[in-house]
């Protein structure tokens, strides 16, 4: 569907820097990109709490210049932009939860920096190509399925209403600048490299954590609950493709996949491919109820038609993909205390 | 249509925190509540860009607790929501050109504010009400007239989407907190106590201005745009509804008027009221044009089913108010080099 060598030619040699490139599809994109021939920057935090780790650059770390650097450093950003060609701008906080207890940092990171990135580009690099990584929370609970980019908007938590902010201003910096600017709504996405030591970026991981660990999975509520997921390779192909169609500028695209599963159904299937485990249901906790958003999956036509993008992996193919992965590199993403620092120690013990 | 017996009744010793306090409607909602029998505080922070002016509060300094203060200082407003029965948030960052040129100055007063208002009122205060004064600006450009509450939101400029995201927390504090908050969406207010020193908080402002001051209205465009105009009396009327109406928390409703007017008949009505005067057309700047929404004007038929609500202040009438009003104060709008401060001089010239 993705055409390898279309991609070459649109990717060699180009300046590429990530937002969150230390993170779960932030690394998988950074890696295709080299495949590709570009010259690839990344940013990341490394803020414990979020998806960046360094051992998801392993082997590419040669290759890529790693920046450790936070979104909200408006400076630094000012000068990261600059002499770039493409920006895929994927650093967020994701952890639903964690907007309600601290709303103001889900702030700062999802709306107010994508401000200041965008104002460094517009006074900096007018002419880069920007893909934002925006999320389906911000249609709420869906009214109709498959939710198409028509549905209403009603976010209901708060990550939701910045993750809205941060894609509005994209669009509009687009409208009313002319800047090169898109947005793709993601689904659940799911592969190796998510972060699986808790549920911050997605209830899958913990769920992939806990089988490998021998634990119960958790399902809250009677595990009915509709979803759709796309491969992490899927969704590196849909960036890449959007940021080379020129019809895209100023639009935003749901991701998603046309097989929804039901929580139930998906847990089965992870313990069939684990060849053992076991799930527990038990009731939502209140705070987690009063955000949920019931069945979810997305109708992802208008991307489709635009650019041929569908997701090609198999749930189940995927799944034993992403349970491989954490079965040998488990260590770097939940067992190990610390993550090695990439510099080299300025005080080494003697 | 709105009884007064009932209203009294609803805030005879109440106390009641207005934020923008000495601006335009939250001066005019201050006397309005005063002479309702509720004890008002307001807060404001005086910035000379905004709609502060102690002027408004003329006559009433003495039955009125003036702070001032800018709602991002957050420690502030933590202290100033407790014990407080009522919240109207009407303190805002109006001007969508400035949204443009400061956007981050705008995200912090019009979003980042608001949540750190909520965040106060739901650690400090949980049982407080809360009306916050929305925009019409949230819709963008219409897809069709009258815009009702249904319309697709699509912000052509900054302060939209921050505006946005500050009704988006209020509604959600409400679903998820169960707090008791309402939203109303302001289309053009208008009367005595608006700023009119420039084009920040309305275009009308500055027409009359220049009427007053005997220079041609500057028309943008060919004037045909329609608006819909509320007078300040009718939409104090709609906030004091809004806070003792319990079926309207979690809720956003529109303000409105049935009888929209294009800005060249707006332009012939005011010349007409001040017994002279012209207007001349100039073609839009770029920057306006980019954020111009075309027509608009609102059903506000939800609001009005719920509380009865509806403009009762004819155009006319309201329009030759709010010029008496200005032909009377204008060294406290426009000539006045320098506003005049609520405290005693500590260090007074001997």
């Amino acid at each position: 569907m993705v055409n390898p060598a279309s991609l070459q030619r649109a990717y060699a040699g180009k300046r590429v820097l990530i937002t969150g490139g230390l993170g779960f599809i932030g690394s998988t994109l950074a890696i295709a990109l080299i495949r590709l021939g570009a010259e690839v920057t990344v940013i990341d935090s490394l803020i414990p709490e979020y998806g960046g780790n360094l051992q998801n650059l392993a082997g590419y770390a040669d290759l890529i210049r790693v920046n450790i650097s936070d979104v909200r450093d408006t400076y630094g950003i000012s000068w990261l932009v600059q002499d770039q060609d493409i920006l895929f701008n994927l650093a967020g906080q994701t952890s639903h939860l964690d907007s309600m207890t601290d709303p103001l940092v889900d702030l700062d990171i999802n709306s107010r920096s994508q401000l200041t990135i965008l104002e460094a580009c517009r006074h900096h690099n007018p002419a880069i190509r920007i893909v934002f990584a925006s999320t389906r929370q911000i249609y709420g609970k869906p009214n109709y399925l498959p939710v198409d980019e028509y549905h209403p908007i009603v976010p209901v938590d708060v990550n939701g209403i910045n993750k809205l902010s941060g894609e509005m201003y994209h669009l509009l910096y687009a409208q009313v600048y002319g800047m090169r600017i898109c947005a793709l709504r993601l689904t659940n996405t799911y592969g190796p490299r998510m972060r699986v030591k808790d549920s911050r970026q997605t209830f899958l991981g913990i769920w992939i954590r806990q089988l490998l660990d021998n634990q119960p999975i958790t399902i809250y509520g009677d595990g009915s609950q509709l979803r759709d997921f796309n491969y992490v390779d899927d969704v590196v192909d849909a960036f890449l493709l959007a940021a080379v169609t020129e019809d895209s500028w100023g639009q935003a695209f749901n991701l998603g996949d046309d097989q929804p599963i039901s929580l139930v159904e998906l847990s089965n299937l992870l313990i069939k491919l684990n060849g053992g485990g076991c799930a527990h249901k038990v009731d939502f906790p209140p705070e987690r109820k009063a955000i949920d958003i019931g069945n979810y999956y997305a109708n992802f036509t208008r991307f489709q038609s635009l650019t041929g993008w569908q997701p090609c992996t198999e749930l189940e193919q995927g799944l034993a993909r992403t349970l491989d992965y954490y079965r040998q590199h488990r260590h770097h993403y939940w067992d190990a205390v610390a993550q090695p620092m990439p510099y080299a120690d300025p005080h080494p013990a003697k």
